[in-house]
């Protein structure tokens, strides 16, 4: 169940970061290089810092044919179809959801703590639009705006304090999860943002 | 033999990276870096990536001080002479076949899937010049036009091919290798491109 | 003491961080995650290439707290009064000169050879700047002027110099360290810098 959740989070990261190399012209390896640095960016920095090999889409290989089904698909789809603007957004509102708290899970399964935990989730949910858009050359969303990270930390922070309050570990998983989720579309469709911090020169 | 060429494809792929650091007019330290990282990028991020310590230029310094080298004799030679075209085309050309190639073959020996192999060997190969890129603030030269890690692809399904038909590993080595050559030199002399994918906003 | 004075470097970095960050513009998140990539970005490259498991920052969680807190205390302080040019250049010069050494003795102590424990300190001072810079979307200070990379490795290869000379382990780091401070305020006093390499085309 959580491993078919995992390659959903992956086809959709994937599917939005060939959208953003379409935005960016690129060939089309480009886009399958973004697509796979999108989905599993976050990850893959996770499973380095922490040194876990081998890496999890080295050890199984249905994570990057996941990707390139959906970046094919995705090719052929925008060619007949405008791109699935909404339905994009709350698949990845998901994706962001389901690869923080899954993230988190595998730093607590490491007895790390909580602050390495909040850190390792936001990274895994993350860091691939980080390095999608410095591959791009673009300042990452991530820093300059949108309700992204924050969604994660928030929503990661509520799981480990419902769990500390003696909530089931399966239900404080799920509340997390709609927690991020819910953050990150509400900052979209309210324009939330953090405020920003702005120094002369 | 296989190590010599190899000690050679580091000093081609670092003399490009000195000369794009003097296209950005960076300081001789900063060409340093460029070459460094242009030469031996791909090869760290494949030893991080499958967990191989120490990493290949810490375990065998003769690769710095090929780069050191390199980088000192480009810098001297074209305040005398023009950049070296053509010699400098085929030689990335080569290099790019060579750490390709091998590169898939230290994947190959670590039993991973034809997947993973192709694409280790492609980010040995590309990687370096991917980094080169973005320290240099530019969109890599890999995502947005010539026929370079697609070549490396190319070639190096060729070699697992012709050695799943039950050709001997090192015919399937040598061809492979032209292969990747043969497709990036015509790459760049037929001014091949893969087709680009552009959306519009 | 030096876990003290690692601490104090990491503080210093992750204002330096903080600064950056408020001349990009980005929001608070964004200045949370360029203090943090300044502060520990060298260190952590340094780790993930030697193989150093766990990462320093995941073992000893101190070093994530002293960002949070240098982070929120450097905003808070920039509301009211200039940001504190002087206090901070040297607060940086100390902090590059104090990460530089300490990163190389790590590689000493791993027996690796002089060529390496000079790139291992330089990196460890100098990586957190050049991905602060990366995901800001800005060429690298480091490869395009300043006296930085090139004070460290100056700094480094004094500090090994006298130790083959038969100078005590601790002098020898006092003068590395004071070697590499003194190059790095001279270089921004005095305006000095590197020759730079310039290509047309």
């Amino acid at each position: 169940m959580l491993y078919l959740l995992d390659l959903i989070g992956v086809a959709v990261f994937a599917v939005s970061g060939v959208l953003a190399a379409g935005r960016a012209g690129l060939d089309l390896l480009g886009v399958l290089v973004i697509a796979a640095v999108t989905a599993i960016g976050g990850g893959t920095l996770r499973d380095l810092l922490l040194g876990r090999h081998p890496i999890f889409w080295i050890r199984d290989t249905r994570y990057l044919q996941v990707i390139l089904a959906s970046a094919v698909a995705t090719v052929l789809y925008v060619r007949f179809f405008p791109p699935p603007g909404i339905a994009l957004l709350l698949a990845d509102a998901l994706g962001l959801a389901l690869f923080a708290i899954t993230g988190a899970q595998i730093a607590e399964a490491a007895r790390l703590s909580p602050l390495i935990v909040v850190l390792t989730g936001t990274m895994t949910g993350a860091a691939g639009g980080v390095l999608r858009d410095v591959l791009t050359n673009r300042v990452p969303l991530l820093l300059s705006g949108d309700i992204y990270g924050s969604a994660a930390i928030g929503g990661i922070t509520l799981y480990l304090l419902l769990q500390r309050c003696g909530m089931g570990r399966r239900l404080a998983f799920y509340i997390g999860f709609a927690g991020i989720a819910a953050l990150r579309l509400g900052g979209i469709l309210g324009d939330w943002s953090l405020p920003t911090f702005r120094l002369a020169g």
